[in-house]
């Protein structure tokens, strides 16, 4: 049963949690990235992105192109994905100066634009020679995927289709290379590919499908592009390995992918991609290797919080049940483009399981990326931290314990924004006789079929979530995995509702109320015992929410408590003052005593005491301190 | 109290565990490495290092190099440390055609030796101009070290000059470069200084000893020389990074050192000779540095298996506590070097927990890495090994389930033979009114005061031992610090005696037989909860041997064990068929039911049963299979 997700809604507005993040991203963290893109952040990482463009159009009109080009290959991306998040923030809420602002760097963008529809400023203004010669690592096609997310969604916000045509003519230049002058290749980095089927949805436009399918179904294909391309290639960005093929999903034609290897990012951005041509096309075989790879992720390779990619080692999935929680990688982007991939495959199937990893991904790595503020931010998301080692150790130097202020690969903090802006998206569907509720937030939604729904919920604190329904119809509402037991009210009286694979369907009339209570008892985790790194642990989580421990609320040591898990934990009330506003969990713990030695023969002793544990997203918010996810058990 | 330990030692010959280990060297390891040094073993890694010594001398004498030089820089220590695994072999064991073969390897070495005294077939062989201009990578110093041990220990072994004449006139070119020419410098890779002193206590040469001097006390002084040379230097090996200072332990001059710092191997070697150099010199500053840094190891940088240097980002110390055993490097060598550093304190002051740790070391990393057939050989040893992730995941590559035959870098191979063939220098040490007892081994000692000991044991796995006094004298013996009560009769009479910091003084008269009864009981071992790695886990351990427990002895899986320490273990009986002659703990324990998911919201459940551990020494000798040292206690 298809589900509509990128296009099934018409207007949506939020409330309540989420629209407090999206409200922070509106007014601090679209403001402030703006500033870092112009150069004009303190002490921070340089951008220069916008400097790019315009000395790119400059080098277009033959003049001094000035200070030139600064930054990474794919500099041009962090511009896209902030218009991408202002586009959605637009949409939630109007803001004139905004869109006059953006409108002028379009106008930048499109100055930037060679005739022939070639758009990408490192090559603009450094070597045009070089176009189209190194897709490896060149990340051309990628930067124009970004743009033509970008150009869809300011589009769908704004109407305006400045960028939407520059981005068609872009595509066109694309099809013109790879498919009508025949020129082979494939993305280095998967993303276009994606983009193009949104460029498709968005405007029909068949050559951005074909060119779509074309990339898909090329890569891992005999011979491999990326080995005969590094071999014709005299010059190279940072000479990525050709040979390590399974690094950018090419050791495979895509439809005989089985395991999720390869960077991680990289990976879920193209499996983002088949599952939507699946959608669109109805290609079976194409679903199945999504399915395949779903599982392999999310039952072998991925953190309790969403996160994915557990090695450093090429920012990459490594093998089964390899999840070392203080030398995580668990890139903040490889959960956003999770997310992706989940919502691709809820529209080719309704099944819950989707939409608790889309969950999981979002309230925990996803969040856990920008500090409470909107200031700073993660690119790794270790679920270990131990100041002295995390950070300074080599094995561990990726793991920071505080959030830097921007990167130099700056892919993460506008991919955040542009995530939590269009949390519609992921929250809601639609197919031809239902509209979905995937995720819970306060808010309300118009649905193409003329339904409304008016949601009241203080998700993920409170579990309570209500639905005011104008214009009745068919409605599924998702039942997370997490709760084991729920009520669902129709207009106060319960309705006799059995769950079809995570969703409860409901006819609902014009005026109805329904009410969804979902288990709020805290609950412990345990992982299969395979995962060699997390026997004899527990984690401690409450709805959508993992916790951790942090060393700030429990004498600034965590390593040696070992929790209680027999009893129930208890829940704090709700402190708006605490963590941007939060929920404390408290449970009973041992302390383990210090020992003299480093290696003792007499057990050391514990002592009772209580621990207390925050949400995982708002670690790190308090300075540096210990922190810990996956905690041992008391004997 | 000054203890020699390096000359104390007359005679030496053993029988028992030990000896049965000296015999597998004689009679397997030497022959087997001598067919890789020739390039006559098959399946395996190429050495060459005989054909560079030959090619080294015609290129002397002006005749064609053949096939030239192969291997690493440093592949001339190969040789060396192959001839000193022989000379001490010689001197347990004569054996006349063993003899004749190094005989016939010395004139090929000395035939290799420049008119001025310089030795290294690299050099000589590719490009006698890069002499001495790149100590930071080149080897060469760290090659005529391992050269001038082996040189004394086949003097000391035969009576044979041959190679010592060698090594002296090698020393006295050094001594011009760097004394009498004054060229600035010190060693990339310590080895040399310890070496230095070794021949200045074989022969008194005073070049010796002010040689090793100067090389530790160049070492970090201001302006750096490794910067320096670096600067001045248009060529490189493998491009090291001058500028990390720490990872030649050149950070600071040696006496400010407080912390053991980067490849640990280098590490030791050098702290090694500063502690020699301390004791001969009697430089108290020098030996407060190598307190220092001897507590910072074993305080808290070493595995309980006596590996050392934890991360394979260099083969180095990480930081404190920072000790995972799956990605643990704990490399072979290191710990053979901190037997070295070991001994060299014990030299300065008779304290029993350098004896301790040289004795774990022993019995744990160095035996492991070694297979039980004496053909194999591992260069990492890790604390715990999952096939599939083990040698698989980029993390853990270097972490192998099984013993390779050779390896391309084969420091640790030859190392462990050399180390195993001298027990008896680290077993014993004499002063100039006690002789001491640091290691229990079957078999007879004679000392240079004339006392001859006798010792019985099956010791590492009977820890009762048996001395017969021939020729009287005052005694020291070694309680280690795991036997907290102990029994210790003369001629069947408990003797009073107190340990006075680890071990009991006696005065043994002719004809005495002396027992002591240690204590056998297995006992579990605690981390401090300052590791992060070790929170919640135990291991198990008798005597000096840390236990290990592999999946072949437990249905293949003992990531899903867990132990009950409240019980006492059941001590199997001594099987000379299992692992080369072995005793098995068994231990009640718990085992966690496979959950179906990677992450479960219900308890596992447990099944009691009981678990088997082996000895950590003969660990994956049985196949790839799980193994696991550290292990969560039951709840």
């Amino acid at each position: 049963m298809k589900v509509q997700n990128q296009i099934g809604i018409k207007e949506y507005r939020s409330g309540g949690f989420v629209g407090k993040y999206q409200k922070l991203i509106r007014e601090v963290v679209i403001p402030y990235q703006y500033s870092v893109l112009n150069d004009k952040a303190q002490d921070t990482e340089k951008s220069h992105v916008i400097q790019n463009f315009v000395n790119a159009g400059r080098a277009l009109r033959g003049e001094d192109t000035a200070d030139g080009f600064y930054g990474m290959v794919f500099q041009d991306s962090d511009l896209a994905k902030w218009l991408e998040a202002v586009a959605y923030s637009l949409s939630l809420s109007p803001d004139l100066e905004l869109e006059n602002t953006a409108d002028e760097l379009i106008d930048i963008i499109a100055a930037a634009q060679d005739t022939d529809g070639y758009l990408n400023t490192y090559y603009t203004i450094k070597d045009r020679e070089k176009r189209w010669t190194n897709l490896l690592e060149g990340h051309e096609l990628y930067c124009s995927g970004h743009m033509m997310e970008a150009a869809c969604a300011y589009f769908d916000a704004t109407g305006k289709d400045a960028l939407l045509k520059v981005m068609l003519k872009n595509a066109e230049h694309i099809y013109d290379h790879f498919i009508v002058k025949g020129n082979d290749g494939c993305p280095g980095h998967p993303e276009v590919e994606l983009a193009l089927l949104k460029m498709y949805r968005a405007t029909g436009n068949k050559h951005c499908l074909e060119l779509a399918k074309h990339f898909i179904d090329r890569r891992g294909c005999d011979p491999n592009y990326f080995r005969e391309e590094a071999a014709k290639r005299n010059w190279h960005v940072w000479n990525a390995d050709s040979s390590d093929v399974d690094y950018m999903q090419a050791g495979k034609p895509v439809r005989e992918q089985t395991d999720a290897v390869g960077h991680a990012v990289r990976a879920v951005y193209l499996y983002t991609a088949m599952a939507d041509l699946a959608s669109l096309t109805e290609d079976e075989s194409l679903l199945a290797a999504c399915r395949k790879l779903w599982e392999s992720i999310t039952t072998k390779r991925m953190y309790l919080t969403g996160g994915i990619g557990s090695t450093v080692h090429g920012e990459a999935f490594s093998v089964d049940y390899d999840l070392p929680g203080d030398t995580a990688y668990a890139e903040t982007c490889a959960s956003i483009g999770l997310m992706l991939f989940a919502s691709r495959m809820l529209e080719n199937e309704a099944d819950g399981k989707y939409a608790d990893v889309m969950e999981r991904a979002f309230y925990n790595t996803v969040l856990a990326g920008m500090q409470l503020d909107g200031k700073r931010f993660f690119y790794v998301n270790p679920l270990e931290v131990v100041p002295g080692i995390s950070g300074v150790s080599p094995t561990h130097r990726h793991d920071l314990p505080v959030r830097p202020k921007w990167y130099a690969c700056a892919c993460c903090p506008p991919n955040v924004a542009r995530l939590i802006s269009s949390f519609g998206v992921y929250a809601y569907g639609e197919n031809k006789d239902t509209v979905f509720c995937h995720l819970f937030a306060d808010g309300q939604v118009s649905f193409q079929n003329g339904m409304k729904l008016t949601c009241k919920t203080d998700y993920p604190y409170d579990l309570h979530i209500t639905y005011q329904v104008e214009k009745g119809g068919r409605i599924a509402i998702r039942i997370p995995d997490y709760s084991k037991t729920w009520t669902l009210c129709v207009n106060g009286k319960e309705a006799d509702a059995t769950p079809e694979k995570g969703y409860v369907y409901l006819n609902a009339a014009d005026g109805d109320t329904i009410t969804l209570a979902l288990d709020d008892t805290p609950y412990f985790v345990y992982a299969s015992s395979r995962v060699p790194h997390l026997t004899g642990k527990t984690a401690l989580c409450r709805g959508p929410l993992v916790y951790c421990f942090e060393g700030v609320d429990n004498d600034g040591d965590v390593l040696s408590l070992s929790l209680k898990d027999g009893e129930t934990p208890v829940v704090g009330s709700y402190d708006e003052n605490l963590l941007g506003g939060s929920v404390t969990l408290t449970v009973s713990a041992a302390r383990t005593e210090d020992t003299k030695s480093l290696y003792t023969a007499s057990r050391p002793g514990t002592k009772a005491c209580s621990a207390v544990a925050v949400p995982y997203y708002t670690w790190g918010n308090r300075g540096e301190n210990q922190m810990r996810v996956w905690m041992d058990e008391a004997k």
